[in-house]
């Protein structure tokens, strides 16, 4: 799946030497629209691109979704709803499993915390962050360019809470624009089908092709407590698409990893991947068995299995690639003629030229430095109640600074979104919270050894489980309320406060920010630093005729409907409603929901169910719209294909290919399956409105 | 630890491009004695070299041991005996937290399922392997190979259950020797410690030095009921070692990788360690989370988890050597050295110059074939209760044959073993074999896919814990008697039985084969035909001088007491037992047990408690006698540090070390904790005679 997710940011193949065929997740004021019509007779305009811009929104969770009506209908994938689907359950009425419908409007139930953006304005604003930091280093670079962006955010949106204003880092530095967004956080659940039919095939078919995943979920943005109004909406489609027709995606992949260097490239191969990857399958282990103690526990631990089982998978394909002597020589080999451009213009290579040697240089204090750094800003410190703790106690002491000399995620533009992830009511599970941190100290202390400074502080005498204990059952910061009280109460309440999980963080927090600035001094600001001077050399020589590395921002790919070879098997590019009744076994994760079985005889078995097309995707694009040149749906993106996930490093269009669920299996399924007739009405009426 | 475990052969760095000092697990019949007087100015004898090699004994659960009285008293680590311990605790007299300690000789109890085997004949029976499968290849090179190993092994050792015979494999086929043991299946436990004291600091301070483990497990041979006569034995040390002095390691290192082609290193590093890491990692991830159900699925998954962590650990260091860019440069070097020196000899050249390109050629279709190779010969149906039902389903079949036609594990040689342990009173959990089974079957189909045709016959139409509990809750075989009966009964009883483990395992055993086969005609055989010319080619210019990769047999290596290098700090070679007291924080894997708190007063804390040594060792050297030049215990091999672990690959003896109990602690503890006097007296009157 192609959710880009908190936990990790995850995301095989040849590449070609230049920019290929339908490669490209293009920003909107930057799409290739000769190269289109080159490709496919078609040049999208300059209201296409408008229009497909406005009807596209964010999920700030992790994933993209579109308008689908005037009045605020949104679509995107079950897989990025279902974290509210499970927040919205508990233990009597589990809608993970039996799926929700809201008959009537006032059955609409609120999402704890969910954010849509809705991209409004680009603005190009890298000689103001340049110019702050040009000359300096270290901390000092790393201060200047956080005050800078603050600035700059502040500039526009101020702190109204429906804005959201991003300083988004294109090219790795090279360009960074504003990016100014229309937010809604009261966003409510409208439909979701049953995840059996939703995620058909489970772990062993994500990233896998042929498929039959029913995987749409369906919400609607709210402004002042009604319906908002949404003029720019995507149509469904009359007919849905064909082999060979062009197809576009307009979502926001997460993350790439295609401009990085060799160096680079070889430090995630060799020390990045072999750390994270049996770390990700140790805490799977964990769950998988942790969802045995009982039915309840299987509930609680679903969403994050699920994120974890996905996350896995995701990063396994890019170490794949990544372990692919062929596909590293292809890399290697467009560094060289990158290089060898550069070195012979006398004056790039006199002012970018060491720019390589210099990260690569790097990788070695990097490797030195990155245990600690990931401990204190990874999962350990980051998520669940002690992620809580550390946040009020950071944000408590941020916020009695200027706003521009804050650490960037306590900017006034950052606490508006972070006050809602706060304070919203999502359950908290105790025997989860306490297995996960158990897990998570023993990791720490496994990674950086028992000698090490900052594990001596975070166990002192107690075994990681017992302190994981004594932390969880003894914090009251499983209640909102209490979350609120101390962010609201600011320094005063996180220094007055006896809660033990917020008193253990105070102890760690001078040692997380040491850790983290020293890191980030010596290693980010003087890469980030070269990795401008590379991007300016590369402008200097390609221009931007090839689109930036992902950075969970709006852009649009375009493609093909297309089947693939698969180890010599050709794969057509549509399933049928007919293939998923045939793949059912009855047992999970190939059970299909009773409602799926009952309705099997008013079905038409030929409608196409999922389909696969060319489009450059990555995880971030989870719940895009799949649109035609009329820009009108034909499908809803919600994954990759198992050679889509060497995409991070590059795109192989050969084989890689994104995967939607057919426009035509969602309306057959929620008329016949769910009877979901108001939102049915609600797509038919806004495709001929 | 060092144990070499049946889970996974597991045993950072450089590397000089000669042998270096110190390195080298050398056969006792091509010893360098005089590189060691070069060294040391010492030079073993013959009767020294004879000496030590009757009295070292080895375990062949995986581990190494030593004689340490004329009346069979043996001894070894508890991580080598503490399955055997397990295997005799109950919930109500749990002996591995306990410990154990025979006062009489009556109190020594069997361990179910141990054998020693002490060597007494080495023989070479090269010409007649190799003679066998000249001009074959494929299935049928495998055949003869089997055949006549089958044949010399039979026609030395017969099918006397007290002698062992076993056609060992140098240099990758370049040399084939007959090893001949004496063999002992009556082995009684007479001595273990707490794990608490035996493992201190558990898996963080695995690999690790300074250290503090008092890792001794104490077992004795009997013959015919009786205490074994051992005239052959160590005798203890009176002072012990000294920094500086040459010391010998007399073991059963497990499995080397040194001789591999550069094609055969980076398959391993791109594919092989790449899948069994995570895989690991998440099998011990549900180890830690089943044993949270309760204290008996605490004793229960011990001693496997114990296994999974060390395997794990030692994966990972050897991934770290592989990922380092600078050690694969060396052994690439090694190698063009190697193909150099052939290829300036026309004679070697034409009959052996092509063998790496061939071994590189095979590794495309090796990874094509291995996943389904390695899911029907690894975990998913060689372990557990689906193991013992596949093996007695094929030993039944197997058994209809003559004895050189069969698969090599079924000849009558190894049917004695295998009916030893197949029919043992071993405690089986079906809780914990459920769980297993269930996440073997999870993974097969993971690694495979859904629609591979074995995991279609596999599964079913069921889902994988299902199908699990169904087999695991509906067998019988947890009996010994049962199993017994089953294997005694060969094919019509096998044939007969409607145990749904053995229906289950009959309706796989023929694909299981085909698969099998098919893997080694293609890969295995024309591997080995490879690595033998690679073989002959290196004796024909290097002779004997590079010791043969280990082979889990008796091999002997030199060194000296000497400290190391990490990273800057130097490490002493020294610990003492007052640091262990240090080192004791209460909590687990930190907490010492009563009797060493109790018993602090009466020691003498300056005692040493572990050392590290040069000597170039790996796993299955677990258990191994430290010896001084007098053929006297001065410690008891446990461990490696963390950069032995790349000692897979090559030697580094500027900080590859070794580390044992130290001798003098061993007796320390052994009167004052735990006043085990019988066995100090039989130490000490062996010491005297």
């Amino acid at each position: 799946m192609l959710r880009f997710c908190a936990l990790l940011f995850v995301s095989f193949f040849t590449l070609s030497a230049a920019a290929l065929a339908d490669e490209g997740m293009w920003t909107f004021n930057n799409f290739p629209s000769a190269k289109v019509q080159a490709a496919y007779g078609f040049r999208p305009s300059a209201a296409f691109l408008d229009h497909v811009r406005k009807a596209a929104v964010r999920d700030a969770g992790g994933c993209s979704a579109s308008f689908i009506s005037p009045s605020g209908l949104v679509m995107t994938n079950h897989h990025c709803v279902v974290g509210c689907v499970g927040q919205l359950s508990t233990a009597q009425h589990d809608f993970v499993q039996s799926g929700f419908y809201a008959k009537t409007a006032e059955d609409e139930r609120a999402c704890p915390d969910f954010e849509l953006d809705q991209l409004t304005q680009i603005s190009d604003v890298t000689a103001k962050v340049q110019g702050a930091t040009a000359g300096k280093t270290g901390d000092a670079a790393n201060k200047a360019q956080n005050a800078a962006e603050a600035q700059i955010q502040q500039a526009t949106c101020g702190t109204d809470k429906t804005l959201r204003c991003d300083v988004v880092s294109l090219y790795h530095g090279g360009i960074y624009d504003l990016y100014r967004y229309k937010r809604y956080t009261d966003v409510r659940l409208v439909f979701a089908p049953q995840y059996n039919v939703a995620q058909f095939g489970g772990d062993p078919d994500n990233f896998n092709f042929p498929r039959y995943d029913f995987d749409i979920g369906v919400v609607r943005a709210y402004e002042n407590g009604k319906p908002a109004a949404t003029p720019d909406y995507l149509r469904w489609s009359a007919n849905g698409s064909k082999a060979g027709e062009l197809v576009f995606v307009a979502g926001n992949p997460g993350s790439t990893s295609r401009e990085l260097t060799m160096a680079q490239l070889e430090y995630t191969r060799d020390v990045t991947y072999p750390e994270q990857l049996p770390a990700l399958a140790e805490y799977r282990g964990i769950l998988e068995e942790f969802e045995k103690r009982g039915p309840e526990q299987l509930r609680e631990a679903h969403e994050i299995r699920f994120y974890v089982e996905n996350d896995f998978k995701a990063l396994l394909g890019r170490q794949r690639a990544l372990n692919d002597p062929a596909f590293m020589a292809q890399k290697a080999a467009q560094e060289r003629k990158l290089r060898a451009a550069v070195a012979a213009d006398a004056r790039l290579q006199r002012a970018d030229g060491s720019a390589w040697d210099q990260i690569a240089r790097l990788q070695t204090l990097r490797q030195q430095l990155a245990p600690r750094y990931n401990a204190v800003t990874g999962f350990t410190f980051e998520s669940g109640l002690l992620g809580d703790a550390l946040t009020l106690v950071e944000s408590a002491e941020e916020r009695t600074k200027p706003n521009a000399q804050r650490l960037p995620e306590y900017t006034d533009q950052a606490l508006i979104g972070l006050e809602q992830q706060l304070t919203a009511p999502i359950p908290v599970y105790p025997d989860l919270e306490e297995t996960t941190l158990g897990f998570a100290f023993t990791k720490t202390r496994e990674v950086l050894g028992t000698d090490d400074s900052l594990v001596k502080k975070m166990l002192g005498t107690e075994a990681p489980d017992d302190l994981a204990h004594r932390l969880v059952s003894g914090t009251k910061l499983a209640d909102p309320a209490v979350r609120k009280a101390l962010f609201t109460g600011g320094q005063a309440a996180i220094t007055a406060s006896d809660d033990p999980m917020i008193v253990y963080a105070r102890s760690l927090d001078p040692d997380i920010r040491a850790i983290r600035k020293d890191y980030e001094a010596r290693i980010t600001a003087p890469s980030r630093a070269a990795a401008e001077r590379i991007a300016k050399a590369r402008f200097a020589i390609y221009g931007t005729s090839v689109d930036p590395d992902a950075t969970f921002t709006l852009r649009l790919s375009y493609g093909a409907v297309k089947g693939f070879d698969a180890n010599g098997t050709p794969v057509a590019p549509y399933t049928t409603i007919a293939g998923l009744y045939e793949r059912a076994t009855g047992a999970f994760p190939y059970a299909l929901p009773e409602s799926w079985l009952a309705a099997k005889p008013s079905l038409n078995l030929a409608t196409p169910m999922n389909l696969v097309t060319t489009n450059d995707i990555i995880g971030g694009n989870s719940g895009s719209p799949l649109i035609d040149k009329n820009g009108d749906i034909v499908g809803l993106i919600f994954d990759g294909n198992i050679y889509s996930l060497g995409g991070d490093f590059g795109y192989d269009g050969t084989r890689n290919r994104a995967v939607s669920v057919d426009s035509r299996a969602l309306l057959e399924g929620l008329s016949k399956v769910y009877h979901a007739d108001r939102i049915v009405s609600e797509i038919e009426a806004a495709r001929h409105s």
